[in-house]
């Protein structure tokens, strides 16, 4: 099936450009209750899949033998803006595991919190790994790592800490992943079907309803990230206002390339989508859209306002077009 | 008919996005050479029009008036990164006018060249109007509002420069145009076919071959192109780049929201792509694509396998997928 449109972006009162895409909404019971083009579309979900990334951190027991807080469990599913409240908790795990940026391996990049990287530019400095929007992810890699006893490259695809990622994903989703590529992290990301992950995140989202290692972890994992949206994310940025939007209703994470998932506990679903062309302000238009379709959000709500029906204004503030979502 | 997919991102062997798109290149009498996807579709020009936009101050005399160089008419055409190189000649232009950045409509934003943004975070100095990259076409407006006696608001939609805007819009288009909306710019920007917009580009291209005023424009102002690449864009520019490796074969310009025109004047031909989803990356390799079948490009030109096969790599510097087009 093919992708449909899911976005205009508007201008002069003419349709300048549109965004095609794929989302899927289902239950606990792994049944599809709403979709718009194909829900066995396959993808890589990138970093949306990073609360499934960091299952085994807590199901192999490593994160209460480190006795990982609540706010370490968030950065392990954030990309975060590299802002200071994320930096400076990272750097403090690393260093509670006695460990040194240099052990990372994301790579780094320029932090998108923009007064951190005016910071950096005033003071003639660049930046470090611990900057990268995955190292709460790496972090919780590396202590998986420490508590398996493992070798540090552990964004290798045969090591354990990614074998375990694989067959968390693999259990969680319900199908085999349809390959792998590697992330802008370095790490391993896992292919799968649109409905796959919206399956694992509506196994986080009915996780309450069922015992065992698997489902203490996916709901500590939610509850920590709807706990801290700010680590999630950051100021100003689609997650975090939109968590914060919701109340507690939802636990929701953005991936490159388009797309978005969320985790409804309230209502057992999981939510995933993919914007085919891989633009984020089509992804979180639509997520807003839809979260707003569940009932979790307000339609009214200043950010489901902000991000679906979302003036479009040029450097002098006046207003140039519209964003319309098709959802 | 449908927009045509036009550019493949892949990763780990999957296809991760898709970008698709409508293309056209019509020769000299305005003929359908080769196209893509719809030549009929409606689409604004953006910035790919600043050489039509430019070429009433040439037609109204109003740039030998003033004694504007060749390289005034490079930057009336562009869409500059605010470097020095950019920004030091608008400053000089506008103070020859007795005019202050204060006089520009164009809005302020920080420049894209990096150096230079970073000098300005340094400094912390806020970026000023002539560093929009569009202040180079502001000063031309400028140039012509002061030749007619006009008033002061230049950007307004019946302006006499405006107006004199839309008749060579619509007159190289061979069409009336569909509408307009304000561009990012605050000018208005003329919507019309892609086919219409080829039209314009490729008299440009056929000019050599028709006299009269405007024929001498559009010769002047593709000649200004060719001949200050870095003007028109900047350093690492697809713009520029492009061509600087089509070695005055070609006058090349992009447009937001994943516009593309190119004026080939030793074919007579004027190409003009849309990519539905605006995104810059598939109009870059789109272009790219279309100049090499043309064989203004050599296929192999480092400029040509960067934009059209482009490897993708990630912060520690692993292939993590590429870019494939289908033109």
């Amino acid at each position: 099936m093919a992708a449909v449109e899911l976005v205009e972006v508007w201008r002069g009162g003419l349709l300048e450009s549109v965004h095609r895409g794929h989302a899927v909404v289902v239950d606990a019971g792994g049944e599809v209750v709403m979709a718009w083009g194909d829900p066995e579309a396959i993808i890589f979900p990138r970093s949306s899949s990073k609360m499934v990334q960091a299952l085994p951190l807590l199901e192999s027991g490593a994160a209460d033998a480190m006795g990982l807080t609540e706010d370490r469990l968030a950065l392990a599913c954030a990309s975060h803006q590299g802002a200071a409240m994320h930096t400076q908790r990272v750097s403090a795990w690393l260093s509670e595991l006695g460990l040194a940026e240099s052990d990372l391996r994301c790579g780094s990049h320029m932090p998108s919190d923009r007064p951190t990287a005016e910071t950096l530019v005033r003071a003639g400095e660049r930046p470090c790994q611990i900057h990268n929007n995955c190292s709460g992810k790496h972090a919780g890699f590396l202590t998986l790592t420490r508590h398996l006893g493992a070798g540090p490259e552990y964004v290798e695809i045969d090591h354990p800490v990614q074998q375990a990622v694989r067959a968390a994903f693999e259990e969680t989703t319900d199908e085999t992943s349809a390959g792998w590529g590697v992330d802008g992290c370095s790490a391993p990301n896992f292919a799968g079907t649109l409905a796959g992950l919206a399956r694992s995140m509506a196994s986080f989202a009915s996780a309450g309803s069922r015992s065992g290692a698997r489902a203490q972890a996916q709901q500590r994992l939610t509850a920590a990230m709807i706990a801290y949206p700010e680590l999630v994310a950051g100021e100003g940025r689609a997650c975090t206002d939109l968590m914060r939007a919701c109340e507690g209703r939802a636990a929701i994470k953005t991936g490159a390339e388009g797309v978005f998932v969320a985790i409804l506990p309230e209502q057992g679903f999981g939510v995933a989508l993919k914007i085919a062309d891989g633009a984020t302000r089509a992804s979180e238009a639509t997520i807003a859209a839809i979260l707003s379709r569940l009932g979790v959000l307000e339609a009214g709500h200043p950010v489901v306002q902000r991000l679906t029906a979302g003036v479009q204004r040029n450097w002098r503030g006046m207003e140039t077009g519209r964003i319309v979502t098709l959802v």
